[in-house]
């Protein structure tokens, strides 16, 4: 069945009902379509007829050529009945509805939501919305949203939103970061397809491999539990689920008219099934951070580098306190870091470096340390010190090593970096170490993205 | 007795014993000190003489002519005993001990820090340190920290760490958050001086009106006690206090020689004595913003103005979870609104205005509204939308309204900005509300820190 809501992700032909020559949804899809390589498969209705971007406008869902699979949606709120009405009629069953003002939007919105779902019954749509902005399928460049960038790099992240402003901020924060999203679908008010569609239909697609889930309220909460207990045994998901508190439920029964359950039962819910709840929103895109660009670590003891004793004591406190031991490492380590030390130095871990210029080397020596499974460098240097001796970056290798060549060293430990102080720094460490390893500018959160990836461990080879 | 600790900050003569020729603090800090304008106060000591930096090297502290009262001290650590009796010997009481390797660094370092606590007593000096950079003043110039910007723009903000390089990272990322630091004082290893010496001096200090804290363990808690209550009547305390676990106690043992007590006996402590505890790094850095900023509210209630439902549900989850209210606003403000909205629209608080295009009128009428006392507007636009629409401040402006006027309407409400998404919003937004409301990436870490901004208000006027 699920093969069949691929037509939302890759339709071989889409209508815009409700195209315009005003601002708006309807003036703008068509050109973020072309934008995207998609205007030629792009049918437009408007009762008025005529031309926009040079294209015809037809009068009727009715007068739209073959091949034509999905609908988007975006006439004001009364008109979107009769719409889908003729959208069933002319034989078309995936419906993106983007019009707002619906279950979330008081009586006569909930009345005329009922209205919709009989039409949707009648002529048996599966139907994303309303309420939304429906999908970017950044694989193959499809969009259903007003405005989008025209091209994102595509990646192995999946989002599925039930607010479409939530979708389409992560994008832009994601792209920032480096991170590369496959796929994103904001389901809005949920009429039919929910999160557990998504949920299954992402749990297929080859080029998902985290999955991203914001919730405000589960459509089916038993469903839910099924869904995410199959997905997490192949592919994390990562949740941000809000309506913790009772003020923060009846905001989101105004925003996508959910009716949230108690937060406890969320929690139980996302541990029976081995989903990973983020707590913020920060942390939410910490923990994608990690998961999208580290292995899931064989074990839970963390290596601490670092120039500074304060954020080593932080970074083991957050580490202890999520379930991660920061053990002493390996006497070699230790015999050969000791070797090369200053007397004042304690060679332990976290392994406080301070003014050694031994970090590269104390680094070199955790990573290969059998006795630690994942490695976490802070980098503390005051920006006065750092402009006067890190001249070149040479002499950033001399002090912080390799660090691209020490991380691909054991390309089966997690392994990130935290730079904390000066924004210039850590401009310059992620040059550093490319790409693939994610930087951060406070210890916990790195440290609680690194726990989760080991609770995520723990639930994926729970025979280990 | 306080005021003579203020030689530590405002110095007539210093003495610098451990000057060298070879790169370290002995041969950075005259450079520092010429730069920020404390040249002429500087003498130097090294057995050998000679020349540094075009100026005489004295052989012998008691060759040092007046007026002298600090001492620096960067000599090896086995050297720091007889040299603080020379020190001692030439009437200089105040001295700051650089040199690391004592009570932190195992057995031997213990011996020699027992060994310094006897000069110490025998000539009844005033000790900073050992194994910390000492002091930072931008009022004057004055620091003694090996390098250190030319200038840091002074402010009402001080810092007390017990961690060197702590100190001189938060002085980083403060001034490029605009933050403005008064006094700096890291303290290492407290063989004698403490933080209690150090808030009883900042508590006096009229250019101090925020104290931030790095704690890793109270030196005498009944005496920390005593303090945080006396100094939080007059002045809000930020703390970060690191040593939660048993394994990050340990981290602090051999960083700083701390022993830290029970973590729930320091929450205890630091909830009856008004101290603000901050859980990270990051949220300690969000709560400086908001304190050395916003006035202190005189209810809590929050309004929260946004374009995404999701963010205003997380906001309210966040507030409610602090202690904060998200009450409907009054009758006046939900016509004023409701007036211009579009039918989808729903006139509360969190107040979602979609994309209405009325972001600015909102949050004029929640700002001017007296059921409200502080607000947080969180803007949320996709950036390809931003860059479509926005192309004119004077676009951004009839949007989301004149901040800086509407702030300045309401001068008692704290008013923090939240942009959530791109970071080119958010330098934009900067900009527009200008440096007295801090911008925050993230709605959770907002709200916390104006949760305990309530917090510190009821602490400090009980009887309200």
């Amino acid at each position: 069945m699920n093969d069949k809501l691929q037509t939302f992700l890759n339709p071989q032909g889409i209508v815009l009902v409700g195209a315009r020559s005003s601002v708006g949804f309807g003036y703008s899809i068509p050109i973020t379509l072309k934008k995207r390589g998609w205007g030629d498969k792009l049918f437009m209705v408007n009762p008025k007829g005529g031309e926009l971007h040079g294209k015809t406008v037809y009068r009727k869902v009715a007068d739209v050529p073959d091949p034509v699979d999905l609908a988007i949606v975006v006439v004001p709120a009364v008109h979107v009945p009769t719409t889908l009405a003729d959208i069933g009629e002319r034989g078309i069953r995936y419906v993106i509805i983007e019009t707002a003002g619906f279950g979330e939007a008081g009586e006569a919105g909930i009345k005329l939501q009922e209205e919709i779902n009989q039409v949707v019954l009648r002529y048996q749509l599966r139907v994303i919305g309303p309420n939304c902005i429906g999908v970017v399928n950044n694989n193959n460049g499809f969009c259903s949203a007003e405005i989008m960038e025209e091209a994102y790099p595509p990646g192995n992240i999946s989002i599925i939103a039930q607010s479409g402003v939530f979708g389409n901020i992560l994008l832009d924060k994601f792209c920032l970061l480096n991170l590369k999203v496959s796929k994103a679908v904001t389901l809005g008010n949920r009429i039919d397809i929910n999160e557990c569609d998504m949920l299954e239909l992402l749990h297929q697609d080859p080029e998902t491999e985290v999955i991203v889930l914001y919730l405000e309220g589960a459509a089916d909460g038993k469903r839910l539990k099924e869904t995410l207990k199959a997905v997490t045994a192949d592919k994390p998901v990562l949740v941000l689920k809000s309506g913790r508190t009772e003020s923060g439920k009846r905001a989101t029964a105004s925003h996508t008219g959910s009716l949230s359950g108690s937060d406890s039962t969320y929690n139980g819910l996302f541990r029976q099934t081995g989903a990973i709840r983020a707590e913020s929103l920060a942390e939410l895109i910490a923990m994608t951070q990690v998961f999208s660009t580290q292995p899931l670590p064989t074990g839970n003891r963390l290596g601490i580098i670092t120039g500074s004793g304060s954020m080593g004591a932080l970074a083991t406190d957050e580490a202890v306190t999520c379930g991660l031991e920061v053990p002493l490492p390996s006497q070699e380590t230790i015999e050969k870091v000791r070797a090369e030390a200053p007397d004042w130095m304690n060679v332990k871990n976290p392994l406080d470096v301070g003014p050694s210029g031994l970090f590269g080397r104390a680094l070199e020596a955790m990573t290969s340390d059998p006795k630690i499974d994942m490695l976490l460098p802070i980098i503390t240097i005051p920006y006065a010190v750092y402009r006067e001796i890190i001249t070149t970056p040479a002499i950033a290798t001399l002090i912080y090593g390799e660090m691209r060549k020490i991380r691909e060293s054991a390309p089966e430990k997690p392994f990130i970096v935290c730079v904390v102080g000066h924004d210039q720094v850590k401009a310059d460490i992620e040059l550093m170490v490319g790409e693939s390893v994610p930087v951060f500018e406070s210890p916990e959160i790195a440290v609680k993205a690194l726990s989760a990836l080991w609770s995520y461990r723990q639930r994926s080879h729970p025979a280990d």
